[in-house]
């Protein structure tokens, strides 16, 4: 399993420069590193000093570099679909379809290029993520805890209603009509279904682990900058993304943002010879030091307290609600519902305050 | 209906200081324009010198401005399903969750604001769209011809298939069976799948017409800049969008890059003092002189010949395939699939050659 790192910011403020120098670093430590760059354009491949494919390959020792082409992992991800499809439908429908000539729509960017770093995961020490760098990347990071509140919240629905009942009344002889095979229904389902949600588990925790995976935040001097990387900070938190630290590029003297990113450590990281990336890697701070960063949420059972860190924001710009069992907390154009432990589930709320950065909900 | 402009280009090289700037120069001329801005971070207000919500307010005379808010559009739109629902289903089954729980997943902000400007189009006369600038922005734009491929491409498979034939022999009992309302089958669906085909027959038309969309490239003489901004160019041309001139920004020489985007017009965009908006507006072109530029597609039945304008790829860079009634082009992680006119459709591809940035396919 590796450690999975990315970098928010402002585009324009160097983030491709601090993941490639990030990557050089880790690999001078002897760890294996893959960097994955996302932006199709030939600009990654200007940055890294040379072009790579869409499969990972080796560009100096222990350092590996892949740009990820959508329509490549497409093609790769719909021969899977097809597997799977073939499995349980003895006439596949989709055995005509062709993976060359699929479109790509908005969300497969992101869906394919997460399911590429969980196949990348267990073959590198570290994986450096250069992404949008923005809501874009959350949206990404964020996918497994979205997708598995869909599944609960429109299975239940699904269940409770007057359709579901009826369908669950209809779907065994309707399916043995249909499917020839007739083990289509029952247990040969409940294997992918289990599949699926272990893969969004286990994308859940790592995202949540900042062992597993964090971010540093990217800015300038510039005022827009700070107010972006700002606002992404507060952002990644509403996916439990730990970030543990700013980078001030450009820039000899970190105090001009250190104000707006407390308590986070800051480094300023001076502007460098073009090519010379060992000074750029020395002003780079230990990247894997992730564990001292406040963390994005903590429950506490026996105060029936529910703290949620969410710097940047104020009380106005942060909404709270609760359906059924779970809350929802609205900010930073993020929405997560918090599915809580047991003790506090299904309670009603009593009380919200801000204290230093914090929303802490009691029950 | 507005004429839709959006700009092109790396991160960091000022789209939407040029993007305010364009809103300015068309509200000066008499227009009424609405700048739409994708970024939620506070980078945009800070650039449009004021804050704005995600409803259009008027800034100045002429002038409005909105902020997408992704959240805020997702509880919107699932108003507009329930209700939809409520209109087919006598029981229906989404009326327990509410948009104000609803997380948003990959590709929700680009549907979600493709469909924010198909609303604001009867409204203004110029809508500039500040986007993502990448390919994002392209995903979002080509939305209505990817998704217009993907139902006529299943819907056959569907059909063909023997699940579908099965299907459609079982439709009538089950729908019955399920669906009090016995209205669910038959014409009642005609209706909303006509009007779903008319809405995305609308976006490709706009898509595919420079006077109701064009993009402009914006760059600098920064290398990496350029080289995406070339491949955004060429990228465009896939989805069909019209990419009109090329804004030079921080320049005051355009022939730094006018190598790289012949055939279009290059306007160099000096410098400006902070808040200067006159000096920049005075150096932009007239940004909807756009039916100069070259054209994505060009059928030509009678010389049995299709050609596509694909600057910035070479012949490696593209592929060529062709299934069924349909060929489909891959170049730059786009794939196009071209419905082609009834004497070229279904005929086998000839011959394929690049001529001046040209690919020219015969039959």
């Amino acid at each position: 399993m590796a450690f999975i790192l990315t970098f928010l910011g402002k585009g324009g403020t160097g983030r491709t420069t601090c993941a490639i120098a990030a990557a050089k670093k880790f690999a001078a430590q002897g760890k294996r590193v893959l960097l994955v760059g996302q932006d199709p354009t030939p600009a990654f491949g200007l940055a890294l000093g040379t072009t790579v494919g869409v499969d990972p390959q080796e560009i100096s020792a222990n350092f590996s570099a892949v740009q990820l082409q959508t329509t490549t992992l497409l093609e790769r991800s719909w021969e899977e679909v097809k597997k799977l499809e073939a499995q349980y439908l003895q006439s596949p429908i989709l055995k005509n379809v062709f993976g060359q000539e699929l479109t790509i729509f908005p969300g497969l960017d992101q869906l394919l290029a997460l399911n590429a770093l969980r196949e990348f995961d267990s073959r590198y020490d570290v994986i450096i993520y250069d992404g949008a760098g923005n809501q874009d990347t959350l949206r990404l990071l964020g996918t497994p805890e979205t997708l598995s509140w869909y599944i609960r919240r429109f299975r239940q629905v699904f269940i409770d209603s007057d359709l579901g009942k009826t369908v669950s009344m209809l779907i065994q002889p309707i399916a043995a009509a249909i499917f020839t095979n007739n083990n289509f229904v029952g247990d040969n389902f409940a294997q992918p279904t289990r599949q699926a949600n272990d893969l969004l588990d286990q994308g859940k925790q790592a995202v949540n682990d900042p062992k597993r995976m964090a971010a540093f935040l990217v800015t300038t001097e510039d005022e827009a900058a700070i107010a972006s990387a700002k606002y992404l900070w507060g952002s990644a938190q509403q996916i439990g993304l730990t970030v543990a630290g700013v980078l001030c590029n450009r820039s000899s003297d970190a105090s001009a943002v250190s104000e707006a990113f407390q308590p986070l450590p800051i480094s300023a990281i001076p502007v460098q010879p073009v090519n010379d990336w060992q000074s750029l890697i020395d002003a780079l701070p230990e990247l894997d030091h992730t564990s001292e960063a406040p963390r994005p949420i903590a429950v506490n059972v026996a105060e029936r307290k529910v703290s949620l860190f969410l710097p940047g924001f104020d009380k106005k710009q942060v909404k709270l609600t609760q359906y059924g069992t779970e809350i929802t907390i609205e900010a930073g154009d993020q929405r997560r519902n918090i599915d809580l432990p047991a003790p506090l589930r299904g309670q009603p709320v009593t009380g919200a305050k801000f204290q230093d950065g914090y929303l802490i909900i009691s029950f």
